[in-house]
């Protein structure tokens, strides 16, 4: 496994697997891998010749007051395990190497990232489509990989490689859960011995209101029952807790054929995100 | 020399191209074709393998009171105009065809676009990045031609290119005149016989601004000598006429050693736009 810094020598291996024809699948992280990050990268090693995983944690996408700096980091760990799956190369650029020049050009990420993560993440998404946009014309992959964690992420990055045409397929990866549920996530290692042991309730909100949802069609009382379990079992504050059509992330219809459930929830100071897509054939009411 | 106005198609041409191992020329053209179109496309054709030659005239880039729907539009002269310098491929898209769907997300030129053709088209150069974006993404450049003409628009997509990574080369082919000096535009067909007989008096100020700018280094008196000549011979009306850096487009310095003077003029209803980028080499005084 190659571990790059240089955007030029990563262009160069890129150019010399696709001379020989080969697939490309990239796995964007921003490090600190857990099994859900290397759930992505084998995935992406089956499915392609050459896997690029490139680590960045990347302050574009980062609001003043959030964990940029303080978000976790570990280069050496995160190359083992990443090896470890099947990883060909790991970029892992500097700050300054992927944004030298400020033309004053950005991205809006629009009335998709208005709702759920974005309302409370002004400009988050922005950074995300940036961040994106450059990796996919760097490594110039065949297909792309995503958790389906930030479902909101993949639901936008879509409409971009829909709406501006890039030239590669997005792939969405299942969560992967601790044995009690909850979702892996990097922020995980914030949480107190406490907080870790109420975080597992988040997803069992998520199936009560999903469930609830399924025998009723009732979404008032769905996302009730869930908020209700959370405020129960947990000292978190809930951020939001909201069923959206998806992948479109508008208000749910008559005919809406696949549900987002997603939940932002703050344990102490750690806001966790979970959520659960599902799709349903017959009639909804009272949404 | 083929003629596509699917999406799908031109990526299967372009596919099989990039499988032989071919390079790829993009000419980018809202149609309507005159000289500088075909100096861009022959460029293009001595140093590709492949020719792409888009006819697109992009809803996005035309203010609500801009002339959309009366741009002059002649795709059959256009084709036989290309085929005669050797272009392999129009790609003549509808806007159905390039706009289908719409996430909400939009891509902001930022500065470099609040000046200059800019300050009086607000939106005009997002638009623009929109379908070079796609255009991009759609035809995989190796390399993307652009006339000098819309100088601005050629730093402005220089710095998207730069700061996007777009893994494409951006080159620039200088402007072409008619023999009495007035830069090729479609829009010169709107002119009146008076009108037409008026326009070259435009070029003529830039020179004479040029020159007096590199005998005395002088921007004030060189900006009032050109605008001076405009307004004695024609019946004009000057939207900017300008000394700028370039291709970064801010405010001329002491160490500024390419020039970009532009300027952009009505004559009756037409806005007819022209200029000259020059290097320096010595200090600038008086800026």
């Amino acid at each position: 496994m190659k571990v790059v810094t240089a955007i030029a020598e990563l262009k160069s291996i890129i150019k010399n697997s696709k001379n020989e024809g080969e697939t490309i699948g990239l796995v964007p992280t921003m490090g600190y891998l857990h099994e859900g990050h290397l759930t992505l990268a084998s995935t992406a090693k089956r499915e392609n010749d050459l896997v690029v995983m490139s680590i960045f944690v990347n302050p574009t996408q980062f609001g003043p007051n959030e964990d940029f700096e303080s978000y976790p980091r570990d280069l050496d760990r995160d190359c083992k395990l990443a090896n470890s799956v099947g990883v060909d190369v790991i970029f892992a650029p500097s700050v300054e190497e992927m944004y030298p020049t400020d033309g004053g050009i950005s991205i809006r990420a629009g009335r998709q990232s208005e709702i759920l993560c974005g309302a409370s993440r002004p400009g988050h998404f922005d950074g995300v489509l940036q961040v994106v946009s450059k990796l996919f014309n760097i490594v110039e992959p065949t297909t792309a990989y995503f958790g389906q964690k930030d479902a909101q992420q993949v639901a936008i990055i879509q409409t971009l490689v829909r709406d501006f045409n890039f030239p590669l397929e997005i792939r969405t990866v299942p969560i992967v859960r601790e044995e009690d549920g909850l979702a892996k996530s990097s922020r995980n290692v914030y949480l107190s011995k406490q907080h870790r042991q109420e975080a597992p309730a988040i997803y069992e909100a998520l199936q009560i209101a999903k469930e609830h949802f399924l025998a009723t069609r009732e979404v008032k009382e769905a996302v009730a029952l869930a908020t209700n379990h959370i405020e129960k079992k947990t000292s978190g504050r809930i951020d939001y807790l909201q069923f959206l059509s998806y992948p479109d992330l508008s208000d749910i219809k008559e005919d809406t054929e696949q549900f987002l459930l997603a939940t932002a929830v703050y344990i102490g100071t750690t806001r966790l995100i979970d959520n659960i897509i599902f799709a349903l054939k017959g009639e909804t009411k009272n949404v």
